[in-house]
């Protein structure tokens, strides 16, 4: 199936309208002020790595590009607002006439981030920028979910293809439908959610489910039936019944009977109930015996990272994995705690950099207009740190540079040796997209290669090695004094 | 804001193909050998209600009402699938001239529901009945999972309103929509996504970000700014610096300053971080001495149920609450099991009842074409029990009821002075829809009054009281010799 590129049959789709009501409320308080046009910067960033993990995989950029590159309002939208008796007629006009005019940069989807780093920061006037809010942490928290889950499954099935099977348990159509793009992107080989092939050219696979069984006098009718529909592509479900009195027997007989006269070779056998670590040993014997070594065990049922590890070491002999609801919800921790804050405003053209204080220090942002970058070892590839820095600092890659934790800052390293690479890449030059998406199958390459960089220790999925994201001296020394002069404001009295 | 029914600002989009692939291959492999037309009959169901509670709210029906009704595949959609070189000619054209024909019950939405009784079923050729799997599952899994979450929730606030915040942390975009759907059917009072109250009628709320705060100078020019575009619908957020030493004084100030001189009267302030109970209890205290004794207090922060019932029992001071990420993803429990079995099929016009056997006793399917009845007591009004027979059974109200224990058959409870009420109505006959959907509104008020007539022991959000779903003699037997029937045929060996 060739790869049909951003074929989207749904792009139709309005969604301008999925904002948070606040960010209309105060898009109409900046127009009645006249401050509709101050520039501001947002970044995106989040705080912790879902399931205690070592990192996230960033996904879901594609979908925000095309929400920015579409976004106007109808005249339903306007009307609809008006009804509303609490926005004025000008600002109405202002969305009626709306025009993207933001400059926004991003992390490309794929690559492996981690907590406090910018994913995307947006530049443009406050009544743009605001508005942007809930579409930018939707679209990147969902897709970030569910590639970084899916990632750390497909790292416990160790090489093994895990297929994304969730879609009837997913949290709503597109909780499907980008689910399984994210699946993707994390490592899957394919999805069962059909519309996603259509969509972003990810292979849909699936065989038949115990229905099919049930339809027939016999699961023997069943399978023979089936084989001679998928000659060439017959996996067998064993468990309707009992897998190893009737399943398994039948398979062979089918196998044996149907296949193998016509010189088809059998592909699989799936088992989805029971004790499958025992039922794929016993089933994996009596194959072997049977002259069947190649035909592969697929194993699905409500499985999971920890699940698929326990099995493994306790020697299941399993060739495929089929996972569903644990992975398409990101069942162990469904929530992504993207969030979107202000870090700048401009000033006669200069810029002011914001803070947002918090009695919790993790909670303080990084103020100013950013940059990421990735610092590597000239030896051995491997990533040794994130760097942030403010926007004009360039790293001199031809000197040392010391790197300091940004809470305790005596802990310090000096690194030589060293490349750096640039994460963010602008996406929107005042409103204009001049970034081109690659495919999922080519964002999920990236997964691979750029993941190969970090070391073993931050990809393992419990306990992981700390990455370090650490600020330059500038970005620090700015944040702690924008720190002090709130604290000199709000402790003056005690 | 008039609610338009069933305006749907999305209808135009085509999730045909949200399938998972095997009812394709399924559809296919039923056609090549004549058996697409055999009648087969579909339970939706489940097996558990999420974080161990005594009931689930059932939503969604509105949506996949919406999909049934239009199913139609695209050209687009038969040249992919040709693309795939597994479907025969004939299949590809079935699917061109694809008509919907089946016969489809379901519980309206709102209603409280139990473990194991049909929610949906569908009769019809085996061929379409099937293909519906995934769009039943995915329509009725999702929106029935976040209805009954927020019911758990506004029964934890006892009262006080709750606001749908989740919208940046919802599954996706429909994650983000339906879930407000569901969770002002579950009793939310209002969201803060705004497509919601466009296409569904239900009221869309909001007020500030922090980031309104710190575009200003200071907090007090941010409030004032507030103040004057909005006197009327004045709701102030307080956490930006420091809530007890700055945003309350400096609200007060406005509240005296800029509403009261006009006659305005203040409507809230927000707390989103920091220990609510105590700023709660602290700001009602500040505010009440100041004259504002009805100004209410909102507060929002990673909030569910939990959380709720806790702060509530501390004494928090809390007005109404906004509840995100934990209600929008379900968090404490993200999955809704819903299943999707063979019951039936027919053959010579005969119903042959079909049954899914399993090594867990819970597994195990009700075989047959079935219907679901609520018993009432008639003094009391409230709901006895719930009592699933087959389609051709007919309670007598004028004689006794015996219901038993379907396990344990021994545990016996003969009922009188009772009334019943059947729960499934039909939505399509052969095709044709004959259901008129209610507004979300209206959905809403089911909620509220089916919920009334069960007793407290089966409301109560920790170790509810089970409430009883039987079986007829008639169908217990039935099912009873299905098993009886694979019993014999696997453990004959033993």
């Amino acid at each position: 199936m060739e790869y049909v590129k951003n074929f989207n049959v749904r792009n139709e789709r309005n969604l301008t309208m999925l904002v948070d009501f606040y960010e209309l409320t105060m898009g109409n308080g900046y127009f009645l002020n006249g401050i509709e046009n101050k520039i501001a910067y947002f970044d995106m960033f989040f705080r912790r790595v879902p399931d205690g993990g070592g990192y996230c995989i960033v996904a879901g950029l594609q979908q925000l590009i095309e929400y920015l590159n579409n976004l106007s309002f109808s005249k339903e939208d306007i009307d609809y607002l008006r009804n509303k008796n609490i926005f004025s007629e000008e600002f109405l006009n202002y969305l009626k006439n709306f025009k993207f005019c933001c400059d926004v940069w991003a992390i490309p989807e794929g690559t492996p981030v981690f907590p406090n780093e910018p994913l995307v920061t947006v530049r443009g006037p406050i009544i743009q920028a605001q508005f942007l809010e809930t579409m930018i942490l939707l679209s990147i928290n969902h897709q970030t979910l569910i590639a970084t889950k899916a990632n750390r499954i497909c790292n416990a099935a160790d090489g093994r293809p895990v297929m994304e099977f969730g879609s009837r348990r997913a949290q709503g159509y597109d909780g499907a439908i980008y689910g399984a793009r994210a699946a993707i992107i994390g490592g899957c080989n394919s999805t069962a959610c059909t519309i996603a092939e259509q969509m972003f050219g990810v292979p849909a696979a699936g065989t038949m489910a115990h229905s099919w069984v049930q339809l027939f006098p016999t699961e023997y009718d069943a399978f023979k039936t089936w084989a001679e529909v998928y000659p060439d592509n017959c996996v067998l479900l064993l468990d309707t019944y009992n897998v190893l009195k009737s399943g398994l027997p039948n398979a062979i007989k089918i196998f044996n009977e149907v296949l193998q006269p016509k010189g088809h070779r059998p592909k699989g056998i799936r088992l989805d109930s029971g004790d499958i670590t025992y039922l794929s040993q016993k089933c994996r014997e009596v194959l072997d015996e049977a002259g069947y070594e190649d035909v592969k065990i697929i194993v699905s049922n409500s499985l999971d990272e920890y699940i698929i590890r326990s099995v493994l070491r306790q020697g299941a002999k399993i060739d495929g994995f089929g996972v569903g609801e644990r992975l398409i919800t990101a069942r162990s921790e469904p929530v992504f705690g993207g969030v979107y804050k202000l870090v700048a405003v401009e000033e006669d053209e200069k810029i002011i950099s914001k803070i947002k204080i918090s009695e919790n220090e993790e909670k303080i942002t990084n103020p100013g207009f950013k940059k990421v970058y990735r610092i590597f070892d000239k030896e051995t590839n491997k990533a040794i740190a994130d760097l942030i820095t403010l926007e004009d600092e360039v790293i001199d890659e031809s000197k040392s540079l010391t790197l300091f934790d940004p809470v305790f800052t005596w802990k310090k390293k000096k690194i030589k040796n060293f490349y750096v690479k640039e994460l963010m890449v602008q996406i929107f030059d005042k409103g204009k997209l001049i970034y081109d998406s690659p495919s999922v199958i080519e964002i999920s390459k990236v997964v691979d290669e750029e993941c190969k960089k970090l070391w073993h220790e931050v990809l393992r999925f419990e306990n992981p090695h700390n990455y370090y994201v650490d600020l330059s001296l500038k970005l620090w020394s700015l944040k702690h004094n924008l720190i002090n002069q709130y604290s000199n404001i709000y402790n003056e009295e005690e």
